[in-house]
This record gives structure tokens, C-alpha cells and sequence, in this order.
């Protein structure tokens, strides 16, 4: 089998992450330059955006998610959405996705024709970059998951990092040292999902 | 550099293809199904899909297109259009990416409380599958590229293929021997797209 097909087999979503990093800063920085740069979008309109945060920032993010679920999760059954988020929290950084939809914007008002598919080829490229990054930090032994709390968070997280109004959040990816690695996935018989004519 | 991120940035838009493969026909097919057993989907539901065409088969699908966009393209720009349909029917074969859409409706049926969200899961985890087989395929020296002809040729090629009638087509990636290599891309400057703060 090809590196590269090795490496879409050891991605997993990985939940118990710690606070130390097998790889410096700099390098996480650059897998997230290098899959902004090289993901591919429609248009080439490059709209994808990323933010990573680490240390005191990553800190701050799942404290406004922790907040932000406070008020909206009973407080009977809150305790397993803080040991959920507190999970997240242990971890070494996050990144965040994000969509700048003035680019999506201009390329609708350009070609006009493809007003309904210019957002949802978008959110397809945003899932292209999602997995580059996500691929790349496991491939170097980190463990990370993708986490959702858009669009609950969103202004709270704009004011707190003064991010432009436009960057529309898709996902959530913390990061971190693997404490413990992904258990067994089940599979769809691939005759479900696959065919062949030739 | 490491062999991931070289996979990543190798990655292009190769347009003119050719109908040789460097790899035999099953080696393509377990790269798709590689790709679709290991690519990652919101709460596991791998509702994604893909059919190989390979061959005749390959030659239908463009012909589909091709009578498809001579009722709706005017007469006098139709030469430019069929020489780019034909570009696509030069290649070796074509993946057609699906979602099967009963499977994201289920999800819904589950967790209505994300009713909105499903949609926009399924789609970036229809662009993650999507990257996955493109990389692998160019990391093995085939050239391929995205398109996008759906809606359009939905109905026929359900028809000409017997497919599922919940399958839902969000992407052609044909792919062949590479003709000639992609031109220089234009990149953003990272500043304008990425935001650091530790």
C-alpha cells in the first residue's frame, strides 16, 4: 500500500488527548499553511480560512463552549457534556475552520448560473481542508477529532480572537498527544457503497 | 517535507488525460474502495458512494453529457463545450461520487435536533472522499480533475446504470494518463488566510 493510502487508514477520530506534542509549534503551523495553500477549491476561489489557537486561546475556546452549552444543556445531565468538553480542553490546541463567504459571494455574483451550488462546492472544500489537516497532524502521531459547536459559538468566538465578520465557522478540530488510540470502526460492506462497470 | 504533504501539494487539476493508466484497473478500484472504507463521516453513517466507470462505460457517461448540454447550450458556443467534454472522454475512466441520501435522512430521523447540519456534514464528508480518491490517484500518476455536470445528468445516468434512485451525484472525477502537467497557481497570501494565536 502507497504512504499516502497509509496514512488515510491511520486517521481516526481521537478523543483522549493530552497537553504535550510529539512535533513543535512551527510544524503544526506549517501542515496548516501547507493545506490552505495546496486544498483544492471551485473556482480556485480559495475561501477556506484557519485559525489555530494553542495554549491560553485553546483554554478560552472550550471555556466559551463550556459556557455556552451551560446555558442551553439541563443541568441534570451537564455533567457528561462537561467531561465531554473538558476532554477537548486537555488537549494541546485547536483549529478552527472557516469559510470566508464574501469569496463564496463573489464568485455567485460573477457566474450567476451556479447561485444554489457555489456554497454547497464550499462546504465540500472546506471538508477537503478539514481532512488535510486532520490527516497531516496524525500522520506526524498526533491524535485529533472534528467537533461541531458552530454555529452555537460563533459570535463569541468572533469577538474573542476580533475575527472578520465574514468567516462563517464550520468545524472544530482539537488536537494533542494520543493517550488513547481509536477502538475498533465498523464498516458497510463495501458492496453497498461501491461499483464497478467496465 | 513529509510523504503525506507531498501527496498533498503533487495534487492538481489535470485536464488533459489520456486513456493509458500507469496502474492496472484493480489496483484503481482498491484505491476507491480504500477510500471510501476510511474516509470519515459524521457519526459514522458512511453515507458516501461512488461508481467506477471504465471503458464503454467511461465513453457513456460523456455522451450523456455531451447530448445533455446540446439542448441547453446555445448552437454557436456548443464547439467550445465539446471540446471540453471530449477532453474528459479522452481519459481512462470516470469516479461518480454519491451521497446516498436515505442514510443522512436517517441520521436526521435519530438526532432531529440537527436536521440542518446533516446535509452540511454529508457534503464535506462527500468532498473528504472525494480528495481522498483524487490524491491517491495522482500520487500513483494518474491525472484527474473535478467536475460537475450534476444535476443536470442526474436522471440519465441513474437510468443508464440502474443506481439507486436515494443516490445523490455531487461530483465526476474523470482521470486518466497525464497529457500535460498543471500550469502555476495563484495562491492567496497565507496572511489573508490563516490567524495564529498562542
Amino acid at each position: 500500500m502507497s504512504k499516502y493510502l497509509e496514512a488515510v487508514e491511520k486517521r481516526r477520530s481521537i478523543y483522549a488527548i493530552g497537553k504535550n506534542s510529539p512535533i513543535i509549534d512551527d510544524e503544526i503551523i506549517n501542515i496548516i499553511k501547507h493545506a490552505l495553500l495546496h486544498s483544492p477549491t471551485a473556482y480556485n476561489s480559495q475561501a477556506n480560512r484557519a485559525v489555530l489557537l494553542i495554549g491560553e486561546d485553546h483554554n478560552d475556546l472550550w471555556d466559551i463552549v463550556m459556557e455556552t452549552l451551560r446555558k442551553i444543556v439541563p443541568e441534570k445531565s451537564f455533567s457528561k457534556t462537561e467531561e465531554k468538553i473538558n476532554s477537548f480542553k486537555n488537549g494541546h490546541g485547536t483549529v478552527l475552520i472557516f469559510e470566508d463567504v464574501s469569496e463564496t459571494k463573489a464568485l455567485i455574483d460573477q457566474f450567476p448560473l451556479y447561485k444554489d451550488t457555489f456554497p454547497l462546492w464550499a462546504l465540500q472544500a472546506s471538508g477537503m481542508l478539514q481532512y488535510i489537516i486532520w490527516t497531516a497532524l496524525e500522520d506526524k502521531g498526533l491524535g485529533a477529532s472534528l467537533q461541531h459547536y458552530n454555529p452555537l459559538i460563533d459570535d463569541a468566538v468572533k469577538v474573542r480572537w476580533n475575527l472578520p465578520h465574514e468567516w462563517k465557522l464550520h468545524a472544530q478540530m482539537p488536537f494533542g498527544e494520543v493517550l488513547k488510540s481509536a477502538g475498533d470502526k465498523e464498516f458497510e460492506p463495501i458492496e453497498k457503497t461501491f461499483r464497478v462497470f467496465r
